[in-house]
């Protein structure tokens, strides 16, 4: 496109390290050459992550510093989940023809300041036309060893399952974006916080690493939501997955909002996505030092139920009945 | 998009290494967790790539299959230009309505023919649905250390330029894929051979790593052109390139397909885009030993000229006038 290099130096400008700039010590070569140079040391963990204007987000409703945080701080939580340190970033930007430089620069703006927040470099990128704003995350994280990271699939029967922070708020606030009305019948500082829970997540890495060194045994971040996740971690880790409904942690204001839906705050906190927090299982006698670690990073850790012998999720209520378990066949028609 | 889990499991069986089954030594976690853990050992080069439909190809004209050769060809040409050990790569992928699943796994299996010719492991992606087909490539290359890798800065005068083997192929490949009328006029084993240099073009990713050991002072890829991307390397270098235009290898067949062009082979091999051979400087000591070890690698390299106290890139006829220039403004609006 025209004035492309122009773009891509203020662009650079603003998110990258410019060539012959390492500005940490890992970096040998910031961005502008063919590659990105680094030492890595340690391990590396490294995750990608797509998103499409109309199927993740709809410039109508999230503004461009927003689509630009949630970008990286999206893409960020599946290095927490790994219990990594962060580390690199890239970019690949696709630009529609009604997106001006000004709306480029402020979506910078959002992954920016994401970046510096937790420290990322952002030290490569590519930039093309494209019908649709299309955001094309890669991001790079740390550890001494393979083994100081952890997976999905190391659940063993009889570990808690615990989770960080409160739930359904991204889902609260996705309902108060889309749905116009619904606004009046909440409290608007509260209505304030869960739409910024939705558009602006912030990735558990400094908790993700606090579980990594506390003998967490698996961990995933909840983007698809606790139920279809728990679901996965359990697949994984070929075990049963227990929650039971009443510890689950929700967020303030939630319940209001799931009220005005018509549905529990239990159910929205428990299928509803995008809440980036961390379900992680841990053997029973690390939970209490697990704590305190999640705890120092200034985060909640709430134990939601166990690891068992057997497959899939079960639910249960108070009275030990479950719910729902396992499949939520709904979900697998999700997008992401 | 409704049945994404099923086309990730196929996507994965054709393209990835499965999670817990790591398929190189560098590799802990492969495709499935929440990121992919590689144990880098030295350096490592990273770059990445976005590739869009009706921007950088058309399905009209690029078989399904040529398209996914060419997106990771593409990205791997840019460790090429480090002299880096390629190693994994990543692959995003944004899929429009009109796509199916086997036009998926076309090319998926471009991608993997590329990925297996140069060891090159898949090891992560994700997968959305968009408005047009979207390829996002990341590629990680390997070096014992960052020194060993080959920067765009570090031409010296008084280095010789040279460049891997024949130029103009692309171009005229891809004036005979859009130009109807013009393939009646060239002869139909070259003509198949040019658009297939256009479609499916090689990474010169051992020449690249010959080049590095032999004391390569800087490289480039030749994504843009040789005009172009010989000002990317002047600029980067701080120094002046001059080309003798009548050194330019022209590969077969550019000459007639110029000739319908009314235009001259030499024209179109220097300013044609997307040979993806790699342009170097070396010291003139270098250049025998790195021209015997390029051709152990099966390439030419051919000398084509000398950087310079200066700046720009200067083009030279045989009589040694100036045929053009630095600049090449009509270059800066392309699209890549």
């Amino acid at each position: 496109m025209a004035g492309e290099f122009d773009l891509i130096a203020k662009l650079r400008e603003r998110l990258g390290i410019p060539v012959g700039e390492p500005g940490h010590g890992r970096i040998a070569l910031g961005s502008g050459d063919d590659a990105a140079v680094t030492v890595p040391g340690g391990a590396t963990a490294t995750s990608v992550d797509l998103l499409i204007e109309g199927v993740h987000f709809r410039r109508e409703t999230a503004p461009l510093r927003s689509v630009g945080h949630k970008a990286l701080a999206a893409a960020l939580s599946d290095l927490a989940a790994m219990g990594a340190a962060p580390g690199e970033a890239y970019v690949q930007l696709g630009v529609p023809e009604n997106l001006d430089e000004a709306g480029c620069l402020e979506l910078a703006d959002g992954i920016a300041s994401v970046a510096s927040e937790h420290g990322v470099a952002v030290i490569g990128g590519d930039l093309s036309r494209a019908p649709a704003l299309a955001l094309a995350i890669t991001v790079v994280g740390h550890a001494g060893s393979a083994g100081d990271l952890v997976r999905r699939s190391g659940a063993r029967p009889g570990d808690m399952v615990c989770v960080t922070g409160e739930l359904g708020g991204a889902a609260a606030g996705l309902a108060l974006i889309e749905r116009a009305g619904l606004d009046a019948r909440i409290d608007a500082a509260q209505g304030e916080t869960l739409r910024r829970r939705q558009l602006e997540p912030q990735p558990r890495l400094e908790a993700g690493q606090a579980l990594a060194s506390s003998g967490a045994t698996a961990m995933i971040d909840l983007s698809d939501g606790l139920g279809a996740d728990a679901g996965h971690l359990a697949e994984a880790s070929a075990v049963g997955v227990e929650i039971e409904l009443a510890r689950i942690p929700v967020q303030a204001g939630v319940a209001e909002v799931a009220a005005a839906l018509d549905t529990d705050a239990i159910e929205l906190a428990a299928s509803g996505g995008e809440d980036y927090e961390l379900l992680v299982t841990l053997p029973a006698d690390a939970l209490g030092p697990a704590r305190g670690a999640v705890e120092a990073a200034g985060v909640a850790l709430t134990e939601l139920g166990r690891a068992v012998a057997g497959e899939g999720v079960s639910l249960r209520e108070g009275d030990g009945s479950v719910r729902r378990s396992s499949g939520f066949d709904q979900l697998a028609q999700r997008e992401r």
